[in-house]
């Protein structure tokens, strides 16, 4: 008899629901549901900073989609029945800090909170708490280095501490009716199996890990002394925050008879412990020591792991350096690039070149396709919203350079394709420095299964064979296999990676007359980056236009 | 009863002639032709640096302008008669030098050389020749430094001797054939006045000063000795070189029977000495001390005049520092920039931004004139066809910087223009570095009289006024000044400006909050041109996107 867990997968729009055979992973029945509140999911205000989610959607989404991808599932498999299903995991986006009452019940869901926006879940690109961020920061320098260590050097705006601060700032109504705050990656799982009571919670050590500081080295979360000097208030949070944190292979409690209900699941299976979805895409691409998996979507988070035994020294710029986040046993490291997806939207949608009828994805790819590495004489840097690895500074921006009298569109957008590959040739080397060693990418979604160009681009580019994830759901796969090893049905995570995900045949091998004219312009790539990216850079950039020029003489042969 | 004036026009692809009244400058008829021969007027080969002219366009040019000029004179002006012309003046592009044999006739109009492009009049913009400009900026170097001094620091493949030696190194049958070689600005009035035999031949001082090292300090052309050794057979050609060049005020000679009859124009009439086609406009724009006249088209020549008598000292990257080439008794200085109009064509021509409809000129300039200096966080520098003055540098590139997710194609459009007036103000502020004092710019031509915006951006991006010139043909008005000054109708040619030039009464003045947002900017423009542009720059680029993020922010008012 098969058997299944369902992977919950919380988006940034919508909610997606999969069925996985826990013995070779394949999904046989998928469904997913936009948030019906706010604008595709997200409540918007005035301030372009601003983007909150109704905690009421999570609810919904997980009983609409789980219902409907079990009725898929009968569908599809005739001998399919709900109690064949032994465990479910949930993945969400985050840090999404949701205020909760004594009872762990959002506040938006009182009915004195109901049109206060900031008693909503605070989602992950939610910018309003730069200046808590930049506050935060600035403490932690001066009085716990070892905090910023595990997270780069900056604490961001998007993270847990500086939303609930910047609510206690700007909203002391809601931050007192607040008994605490919870990540949306801990609170689905929470109500799923009847622990949402604050004393009852468990928390993922994936989001408490990444972006609240917390580190069992040194207790769990920062300190109360830290916290209080950044407010009495917050301080006085500290008491209520949890001291331990879970990995995805525990379970946080079983299905609640309630929810068995709700949605036709049997009651008393596990519900496996949150993680965050680039966590769990890594997972459900089968990330291991070596892989590199790489999240390729608007932005990029470019997961790998370490085992925990191996010396690791604090690597700079990485956005979390964490034991446990991703895979148990092992210590999980975030980077990612701010725009990747979003710079080639923009230059599509925006700039939209071209004129009326060769300015979309497909059109320029083609003309781009058919250029040499290096015959367009152009160079950019990938920075139009920002830099998060290695530099850690949002307050960047785009470049390029090279352009002359004939430059084309195609041209253009082969340069800002090359531009992130080489960004992410950036973090890959960051990352060899510290001994962590990138021998392949693993990489999936959209970008990367419809444009080899791309990818071909990237294999060249880093000069390591680029992969594709089989699964076209990682995300979900990685939250359904950590379900699986919590009912049992694998010893470990690896053990369940091994048996239920893989990779698609395709590879995109780097091709060496590529790689070496790729590796000339990185230099140049590397020199820009480090002139207009550092302060330690001192020099001059009068070799760049030249020896673009000659690269691209020899490009063309000419 | 009224006298007027004939200004014979060479363009690259047409002549126009323009009849004038010297009293006041009224335009009463004008005609123009497109060159015969070629691509407009430009005969091609598989080779893109070649661009050749038929010397005999300009002979049928010439006998086709001025008869029809002299018809539509008697249109529009019902007392006129052909014996009421007093002059003829002729300016042409340059350096354009043509092969001659001893009676002066072009090898093109010898049947052996029919078909022989290296017979034909070599025209400005023939870039074959840059191995050869390369080997005569490095001989004058080690052998006589003060020939480049006059003329930026290097030699150009534009011009006269790059042209005559490689046409010596790759086709030595036209080279042997040829008893001498002519500019255009110089064989034209020779033609028209019977004086094209090389004995009797006048030279301008404006072609031969700025294009071909000639100044009466060491003697007139540059001495056998520095010709010989970049080859023997050059060495050669210098006995039959001309020792003596005229200014404008002075005539070649009388207009010949012949040429009366071909035309209708009076015989024995004065024919002033050639000019080349920026410095006409210089003179048909009213320049005088402090007047930095702009032809502003695809790419700009910027004039200026000083006083003889005034002390002054090489510029280092000015195009040329010649004694009487624009107005008699004045240093010409002559300046420019490589690309202009054509960096805006190349934006709405091949970039082609805004999808299907907003792509215009017209439509770019309309929403890029809305938007406030500073708000876009944009800074571009305008090398995309390399940089003429001050880095006399064409192996430099374009660079955009600033670029977020949400740059608009106005917003790069605007950004492209400031660089251009960036570029502009570098130019002033090297004259103004050696004394040359800068109080206005007169413009002319189709950008300056279609385009408000860019006028207004160059007035407060440069914080002087910009005036535009009183005719949209200053060219062949300045001919037609010379014309006059050479028939008596005025003493010099300061008195004929004052009486036949003038300016619109529109005048661009700068808008003190913009140039102050525009000085904050320059620094900007100026660092990376220095970073990007000179060997000399050491220092760290770390400050420019914070600073255009600030700017904008300022901008914006956020």
């Amino acid at each position: 008899m098969a058997k299944y867990t369902i992977g919950l997968d919380y988006g940034t729009n919508s909610v997606r629901a999969i069925l996985v055979n826990v013995a070779d992973g394949r999904e046989i029945a998928s469904a997913a549901w936009t948030y019906a509140h706010g604008k595709e999911g997200i409540l918007l205000s005035g301030d372009p900073n601003l983007a909150r989610q109704h905690p009421a959607d999570y609810l919904k989404g997980a009983e609409t989609t789980i219902k409907r991808a079990l009725a898929a599932a009968k569908r599809s498999v005739k001998t399919f029945k709900p109690d064949h299903v032994i465990g479910l995991g949930v993945d969400t986006t985050g840090s999404t800090p949701i205020p909760v009452d004594r009872k762990g019940q959002p506040l938006a869901m009182d009915p004195r909170f109901a049109k206060d926006l900031d008693a909503m879940a605070w989602l992950w690109k939610d910018h309003t708490s730069f200046a808590e961020a930049e506050e935060i920061t600035d403490l932690a320098r001066k009085m716990r280095p070892q905090y910023l260590a595990k997270c780069g050097g900056v604490y961001s705006s998007e993270w847990f501490f500086s939303k609930i601060l910047h609510c206690l700032r700007t909203n002391p109504k809601v931050f007192s009716a607040a008994y605490t705050w919870v990540e949306a990656a801990d609170w689905i799982p929470a109500v799923l199996s009847g622990t949402e009571a604050p004393e009852d919670l468990k928390i993922c050590v994936c989001a408490a890990g990444h972006k609240a500081m917390f580190n069992a080295d040194w207790g769990g979360y920062p300190d109360e002394k830290f916290l209080a000097r950044l407010d009495p208030k917050l301080g006085g949070l500290h008491v209520r925050l949890k001291t331990r944190a879970q990995t995805i292979d525990t379970s946080v409690g079983e299905l609640s008879k309630a929810w068995a209900s709700k949605t036709g699941l049997p009651a008393g299976i596990p519900v496996a412990t949150g993680v965050f979805d680039a966590h769990a895409g890594a997972v459900g691409s089968g990330i291991e020591p070596g892989t590199l998996v790489k999240i390729l979507g608007t932005s990029t988070c470019d997961m790998m792991i370490v085992p925990a035994g191996q010396p690791l020294a604090d690597i700079p710029g990485l956005c979390g350096i964490v034991k446990g986040s991703v895979v148990p046993g092992f210590i999980g490291l975030e980077a990612g690039q701010s725009a990747v997806g979003d710079i080639f939207n923009w230059y599509v949608d925006v700039i939209r070149p071209g004129g009326a009828k060769s300015g979309s994805h497909a059109a320029l790819t083609k003309e781009a396709d058919k250029l040499a590495p290096g015959a367009s004489g152009l160079l950019a840097l990938d920075w139009n919203h920002g830099n998060r690895t290695v530099l850690v500074d949002p307050r960047l921006s785009g470049l390029l350079v090279g352009q002359s009298l004939h430059t084309t569109p195609a041209e253009v957008y082969r340069a800002l394709v090359e531009a992130t590959a080489f960004g992410a040739l950036t973090i890959i080397n960051r990352l060899e420095q510290y001994h962590v060693k990138v021998e392949r990418i693993v990489t999936g979604g959209g970008i990367a299964e419809k444009n080899p160009m791309v990818m071909q681009i990237y294999a060249d580019v880093t000069n390591r064979p680029m992969m594709l994830s089989r699964s076209s759901q990682t995300c979900a796969l990685g939250a359904a296999v950590a379900a699986a090893v919590c009912a049992g049905a694998h010893e470990s995570i690896p053990a369940a990676q091994k048996a239920m995900t893989g990779l698609k045949t395709k590879v995109y091998q780097p091709n060496p007359p590529a790689v070496a004219v790729y590796k000339k312009l990185y230099v140049l790539y590397k020199q820009l980056h480090d002139a207009f990216g550092t302060t330690a850079w001192k020099g001059s950039c009068h070799n760049v236009m030249k020896d673009l020029l000659d690269l691209r003489a020899q490009a063309r042969g000419s």
